[in-house]
This record gives C-alpha cells, sequence and structure tokens, in this order.
C-alpha cells in the first residue's frame, strides 16, 4: 500500500475589493483537510467525509475534473484515492471550490515527483472552477497554489505573478445566506462608465504598490470598489453597516470577499482585527442570521504538503 | 534687481499604454528652459522667446495659470517676471502645457523658500492643464514635478503616488500633425466593456509591480492597451507600422504619448532605442510625414533648478 500524502488547502479572498477577477489572497484559516494516495489501481476514486453531499463522480467533482485535467498529461496511466473534508463551506465566497482542486493537483503532483510547474497546476485546477461555476477563472486558485497575494495578469495566456506583502491580519464574516456564483455574476452590467473605469485601475494600480511597498495607508486608501461592489453588496445583508463600523473600528478596508456573501477586513495589527471580529459577530446576531467569524492572516505559502496528519484530520 | 532663477521642466509622457489618466512619467528630453526671478513690482509678467505664438496673459497663459493658483494662496503680494522658450512642442503629446506650469512652480516655490509641498504645486499647476485642455488633470503635473514615474491614484482628493522603477530607454516620435487633446478625448467612447476593463486593470496591476520589482520582461507583457489605443491610434498615421516595427526590433512595449500623436517606445537597453529611433525615421521619412526623434530616458528628478542658465539657455 502506498503512503498517503495529507494536505491542507486553503481558502482564499478573490478580487480583493477593487481587483475585480485579476487579484486574490490566500488565507491561513479556514482550510480542507485532504488525503491522497497513489493506487496500483489506474483511474480516480473520491470521498467525501463531510456532510455536503457534493457529488463524487471525477468529472462532477472539482477536485476531481482539476485531477483528470492533470492525469491527461501524463504520458503513462496512474490511479489515485483522494478523500476531501471540507471545512470550507462551499457558496461561503472563501474559495471552497478552489480549495479542493488546488489541494489536489499540488498533492498528485508532489507524489509524481513535481514534474508540473504551478502555471501547469493553475490551470488543471481551473479546470475545477469550470466545473463548480461555469467559468474557468483563477483568482480563487493561484493563490492558493503561489500563496500570498497573487495577480493573474492575463488568462490567455495564463500569467500569474505573486505580490509581495506586508504582514495583513484578516477578519472575515460569513453569513450563512445563499449567493450563487453564477447569479453574483449575471447581475453585472456588461459595461461599465469610462470614468469609473479609470477610478477602479487607479485604486488597483495604488493596492499593488501599496502591497509591494508595505505601505499601508496606501492599502487603505485603495481598497475601494467602485464597479462591483455597489451592485454585488445588495445581495448582502447588513454590508453597509459592517463595512462602516469596521472601517470606524481600524480596519485598513475590506468588502465582498470573492462573489460573497463572506465580507473580510484587512488590518495592520491583530488585535484590531480581533476587535472588527466582535463587530462582526454583533451585527449578524442582531440581524438573526447564522454566520461564523475568522481572525486570520495571509497564508504566504498556499496549499501545505505533510507526511503525517495535520491537527485534526483523522489518519 | 533679485538673481534670476533658471529652471529646465521636462517633457512627460501621459498614461504609459494601460494607465488612461493616471500613470505618467518624467524625460531627460526634450524640456523647455525658462527663466524666474522675483520683482519689487506685484504681478506678474510673461515672454515667451519662442515662435509659438502662444498668449502672454497670466490668466491665458498655462504657467501664468498655475503661478497666479499659487500667488493665491500667499498671505501678501509677490511678483514675478517669467521667461519662457518651448522647446517641447505645443500639441506633441509631451506635456508641453504640464512643464510650462511644473516649471513655473516649482521654480516660484524655490525662490518663495519651499512652502509648498509637491501635493500643493500639483494642484497648482493643473490649474494649467485647465488652461490648456479645459481638464484639471495630473498626469503630465505629476512626473515633470516628482521625477520618474508617478501614479496618479485619485484626483479628489488628490492622490500622487511615486512608482520606482529600473532604468528604462525611451524612443519618441513626433510625427507633426496636428491631434487636439480635446478631440482626442471626444472620440473616446463613454463606456467601455466590463471584460476589456477587467483585461485594462490586470495589465495596470502588472505594469505597477513589473516596475517596482524590475522586472523587464513583465513591464513588457502588461504595456497593452485594449481601450483607449484601438481609438485614437486610428488618428496617427503610421502608428500600427511603427508598433509592430519597433517591437520585432526588442522593445519592451510602447504606444501612443498622452493624447498624440508622438509615439514612444521603452527600452532595457540604449543602443535598442537607438535603433528603434532609427526605424521611427525610417517610416516617417517614407511616409513624407515631418518629424522629430528622442532617444532618452527617464528623468528620475522632474524639474531641475540652477542660479546659472542651463546648456543652450539664453542669460
Amino acid at each position: 500500500m502506498n503512503a498517503p500524502l495529507y494536505i491542507s488547502a486553503p481558502a482564499t479572498i478573490a478580487n480583493l475589493v477593487c481587483g475585480f477577477d485579476i487579484l486574490g489572497l490566500a488565507l491561513e484559516s479556514p482550510h480542507d483537510p485532504m488525503r491522497l494516495s497513489l493506487s496500483p489501481e489506474p483511474g480516480l476514486r473520491i470521498k467525501h467525509t463531510d456532510g455536503y453531499a457534493l457529488p463524487t463522480a471525477p468529472e462532477k467533482n472539482v477536485a476531481g475534473a482539476a485531477l483528470l485535467a492533470l492525469m491527461q498529461e501524463l504520458e503513462a496511466p496512474v490511479g489515485f484515492d483522494l478523500v476531501i473534508h471540507k471545512e470550507i463551506k462551499p457558496g461561503s465566497g472563501l474559495g471552497s471550490s478552489a480549495a479542493s482542486s488546488a489541494g489536489a493537483v499540488v498533492g498528485a503532483n508532489h507524489l509524481l515527483g513535481n514534474r508540473f510547474s504551478k502555471e501547469d497546476l493553475v490551470r488543471f485546477a481551473m479546470n475545477g472552477e469550470k466545473v463548480a461555476s461555469g467559468v474557468k477563472h483563477a483568482d480563487n486558485i493561484a493563490p492558493g497554489i503561489y500563496g500570498g497575494v497573487t495577480l493573474i495578469r492575463a488568462i490567455h495566456p495564463l500569467d500569474i505573478v505573486p505580490i509581495q506583502a506586508p504582514p495583513l491580519h484578516v477578519a472575515v464574516v460569513h453569513p450563512q445566506i445563499e449567493v450563487r456564483t453564477a447569479d453574483a455574476r449575471q447581475i453585472l452590467r456588461n459595461e461599465v462608465q469610462l470614468k469609473l473605469a479609470i477610478k477602479q485601475w487607479g485604486n488597483i494600480a495604488g493596492l499593488v504598490a501599496g502591497l509591494i511597498k508595505g505601505d499601508y495607508p496606501l492599502i487603505g486608501r485603495s481598497l475601494e470598489d467602485v464597479i462591483i461592489e455597489p451592485v454585488r453588496s445588495i445581495l448582502i445583508p447588513g454590508f453597509d453597516e459592517v463595512k462602516k463600523r469596521c472601517q470606524e473600528a481600524g480596519s485598513l478596508g475590506g468588502g465582498i470577499s470573492g462573489s460573497g456573501p463572506s465580507i473580510f477586513m484587512l488590518h495592520e495589527q491583530r488585535h484590531t482585527a480581533e476587535q472588527v471580529g466582535g463587530i462582526m459577530k454583533e451585527i449578524y446576531a442582531r440581524l438573526g442570521i447564522d454566520h461564523k467569524v475568522y481572525i486570520t492572516s495571509v497564508n504566504p505559502e498556499g496549499v501545505r504538503l505533510s507526511t503525517h496528519p495535520f491537527p485534526g484530520q483523522e489518519p
């Protein structure tokens, strides 16, 4: 029997407010524990140990679609057994599907002797996003695989640029309402005003410069989205109050994580993030909406691998 | 009599391909020599020693409008005598008006004991742009005053971010046809496709990251404008051929300088810029269009001041 590889696949925040479809950031928590083994029996078998009733047929499973894309580029057939335990709730806006896809291909590449580049792995994992949302986007996949903050400069051909970032403490609230990625995309207009687009690209340039320079005030000033947030935030009860009160409490800024409904706020100091987490809880408790709050930080490595189970993971 | 201050005000390239209205870069040449003196007689007197028949009434002169804005914030009336000799041809797309405004306010601030910040000076000089084109834009003013590459993240309130850049050699051709800034603005659509805006902000993020990291290939890949250039380049005969042939000869990339008609290309090496300058000359000679080519580099300081005339400047 082949020794299993234990995988920790991180949650990710796509868009980062002004960087719709081009920026993403990996988080330390939540993360999905996974277990992958090479098998003498060719093909792919997937098991979920969580309660989400996700499909386990490889071509319908996001991790499965990603692994199948990788396996197609191998010269000889291989076999894998994959066990997934989702901690990142599907539909949270925290890159749940991307975590499964990214974790699976990073793990498989390790078991196959690292024959693929990170860019290859992103390309494979994007097939999982296609299964999940119909669109091969990379803004959760890339930070999951590279860690830290990543820029997807272009999709055709794929051009991923790691963006160095200073320490950032992140408060995330997941109000447990349903916002489907496909719906969140549909309510966007196909055209935007040029003057708003100019404002947006000023902010994106400012955010990238602020991250690389470690200029926290510039990061804060640049965390403004004049195009997507005004439309999508309507789908998230409490959004305006959360954002306003967190900024008053010292958040650098923040907004919708991916297509929502999770909301994230960035901070220079851990204690500010903790205080902001308290505000988030208070608001959703008052609104009577089930919610989960994470106080975490940027994960600089992305998917982690181990020969031993991660804390809390079944062997 | 007060000793005159000699001023060298640089040409600038606004937009930098993908950064419409938000990015600008200062050049070593061409530059305008100017001479400014404090006078016991309050008010502002302007003289042009070039042959451009530009207005010399202070409120109609771009440098005049900039200086008047500065003088309004002084507690007591002062007097200035300003002599301008334009080397940067008006209407070239090389920030001719911005050079006059930027040079005037930087010089005046020095004579007044540096009481204003660079951001104040940009604010004053933008009044000159209003006179020149009807719009208070800062993408030529800011690099003229700060030097190097500057990001104008926002105009209200003004937020200028200097972007460090690696050495860049610039080939510029000014085909001497007329493109009025106001016309070049009018042919732009008020709305842009979201999918093109996303592509554009990926490129802007890539360009800023590439400049700060000194990653020349990334700078090159990011120098792509899918929104403005396809519309405006139609006004510039020879544009497509210049761009294609210069890139084949090793340019990192380039495009329209400001609203044109000048075209610029960026290079890692001086000799490539020189070679590209030869190609530019050859194309416009064949097209029978008068033209001027500059082989230059990034000016890291912006406006320069001296107690002695600059080379070639009259005392």
